[in-house]
């Protein structure tokens, strides 16, 4: 590899694991700003949200120059590959962050229903995910990348028991139903970032098995 | 452009466009399940998810290997990126066609509960986005670009309108809650498709404009 692109490969790592601790926190907060009704925190992980899509910019040209410049091929190409993957998910969990947090006024204003209790695990076994995925990403470790998948299943409980508290305290008080709208959509998307994980989750385990096929074929094939 | 490149953007210009094709074809017939209860039709658009997947898949494949390959630059560059871009809008709007027809079993079983009128307009609407959103992508036409831009205002109010006659209609039937939640999730996904139509939209904007403005650069700038 030559130093230039070991250089810029540096530089895309950089850039995206700035941009998965910005989602990373936008995640952190919008659950925070959900559980505790803070409508101030809700407008900051919204504003927030433009920085992490300048940062999805950022990284798709410097993959592009990367592969453009360089012309990597095998093991670089598809670590190239799963950065512009693992930026598009990124992206879609700030964007669920910020979906939460327009959610928050509509729970900090009167009639105040109550937060579910199991929202609490389940935003907290969310953020976990995230930091899981995103570890597993960096130290391509598909053993902990496995453990974030099997995480998903608890959350979609955790989810299917939300829903079906909000659904009969709907039915139990008909002027509860705006805020517990607002409680559902917010409840799906913290469901939809715990998938986004999951999805990073799987490309690395391709990653890194997919790594070790190619590895066995080299060892197979005649040299050149 | 040599005539490798040329022969692989035609290519990829194949397989973004029966991409685009097959997403036209899910969000349609999601509307149509939606709109007739139709349990048979959404079930075929849950299973053709999967092909949509797959060829965003090889979409990117198909992009990877001509910045490798080619090293293509400036116009051509802009291309590939609009079209890693675009595909990546189309999978979403494939996913919430799926997400749409998810909630069909849920409105298809008793309490069966009414339609609201205004939501054949809507997907009608949000299908012409879609539509005319591809062909601004395919003629690099800004101005079809734009009439995008200004329908997605008028899928937005339709979706409010929708939304709180969904919302007085929980009010009033506490048993028709749980059909009506899922009518409110279709709905909202629709609005979203709708959402990714216009960053398609955008994205052709940007493009085409995007090409003016260093066309004129080239003017400006000495030969070398």
């Amino acid at each position: 590899m030559s130093k230039h692109m070991q250089r810029d490969l540096e530089k895309l790592q950089k850039s995206i694991l700035r941009m998965a601790s910005l989602v990373e926190e936008a995640v952190f907060q919008a659950a925070q700003a959900l559980q505790t009704r803070d409508t101030d925190l809700a407008d900051r992980v919204i504003e927030g949200d433009n920085l992490i899509d300048l940062l999805e910019n950022e990284v798709h040209e410097e993959c592009l120059k990367i592969l453009a410049l360089h012309q990597p091929v095998a093991v670089d190409l598809r670590r190239i590959s799963s950065v512009l993957f693992i930026s598009t998910n990124l992206e879609r969990m700030g964007d669920y962050a910020t979906a939460i947090a327009e959610r928050v006024p509509g729970l900090a204003k009167p009639p105040l229903v109550a937060i579910p209790e199991r929202l609490k695990p389940m935003t907290e076994r969310t953020i976990l995910m995230v930091r899981k995925a995103l570890d597993a990403f960096v130290n391509s470790d598909a053993a902990t990348a496995r453990t974030v998948i099997r995480l998903d299943d608890e959350v979609d409980a955790d989810n299917a028991t939300i829903i079906r508290e909000i659904v009969a305290e709907m039915k139990r008080v008909a002027d509860h139903i705006e805020p517990l709208l607002s409680l559902f959509s917010a409840v799906r998307h913290v469901e939809r970032i715990a998938d986004h994980a999951t999805n990073i989750s799987e490309d690395v385990i391709y990653l890194v098995e997919g790594a070790i096929v190619r590895h066995h074929h080299e060892l197979l094939e005649p040299q050149s």
